[in-house]
């Protein structure tokens, strides 16, 4: 018998190693520091816990995060352009570029029968009903240049093109900062066949 | 304004990023995956959080987690053998081998002047107290080979001296399943000392 197992510590330990990339060490370090930690943080940790999956969402119209049935972006912005992406996160993402002032609709997800995801599993035919009120000029498909992104984006054009609405798809080519020696061959054809002139 | 930002969502984020080794790009992986997981399993989380940090205090004797005034460990074993370490981690640690049948002392700590922890900042004075039962005839220093870890051993073996117990370390060697070729200097010195005969 271990005798210097403690049920809730384990337990605790047990729930941090759910998260998103943590295994058994890493969750019984978070674990041995809200043992370790002022009482008042442990509580107030628990409560944000609590709070923010009580308090939080998805938007009825664009599938977002949000504290309302509304999100404040669908709130405040035209349905003119709609800028589609896999996640909650990619909105935050360009948001914090702060250079599109459309609104979004999330996918949750992206075709990908590896994994059976299909069309059906993610919201297209939501999107497809905003199109449909005939409000929106242009659909940005700004799902990752990965192959699901890809395909995804592939497949919602073919949905949406008959609407007559433009469709469009975020320029590829050299990300801001980067070495060209280390950019790999297809981005460079990439940056290469889509050239500016200066 | 930032139309995306939820204070909720930002509030459990700002939570999660106070945990060793965790940014803000992490934290807010870890939130995303609480704000989506199961209404239950987020307030399971929350709980254990709670309950743990209710529970978990220090043993009054040798300074490991407890959920009670004396751990399990000084309950159920002699105080012939005390095993010094340096955090309740590495009780787990030794633990885990099952190789080690004594007590254990926890320091909260190694002397380290860069970081001013002093030697009366570490339990030291209470596993003089131990000691000076009279019931020891053996003091482990089981604190990592590094130089806290060396300068925290040689300074309690200067003190349990005087007592006339047994005072050892932790053989130092190659570890198990490494490659000869990849040890370092140090190592191989310290393995080929201290070899011994088959």
């Amino acid at each position: 018998m271990d005798l210097s197992r403690i049920d809730s510590l384990d337990r605790l330990t047990n729930e941090f190693s759910k998260l998103p990339g943590v295994g058994k060490k890493t969750a019984a370090r978070y674990a041995y520091y809200i043992v370790t930690s002022p009482k008042e943080q442990a509580e107030g940790f628990a409560d944000a816990i609590l709070e923010a999956r009580r308090k939080i969402k998805f938007c009825s119209n664009c599938g977002n995060f949000s504290d309302a049935d509304v999100c404040s972006i669908c709130k405040n912005r035209s349905e003119q352009t709609i800028c589609v992406v896999k996640e909650p996160k990619d909105v935050s993402a360009i948001e914090r570029a702060h250079s599109y002032n459309g609104s979004y609709h999330v996918l949750h997800g992206t075709i990908n029968p590896l994994a059976n995801v299909a069309p059906k599993d993610i919201k297209i035919a939501e999107l497809l009903q905003r199109v449909a009120k005939g409000q929106t000029k242009e659909v940005i498909l700004a799902t990752s240049p990965d192959i699901e992104g890809e395909a995804t984006a592939m497949y919602i054009a073919s949905l949406i093109k008959p609407y007559n609405i433009k469709v469009t798809r975020l320029a590829q080519g050299l990300a801001t900062g980067t070495q060209l020696e280390f950019a790999d061959e297809v981005t460079l054809t990439r940056a290469l066949n889509d050239r500016r002139e200066i």
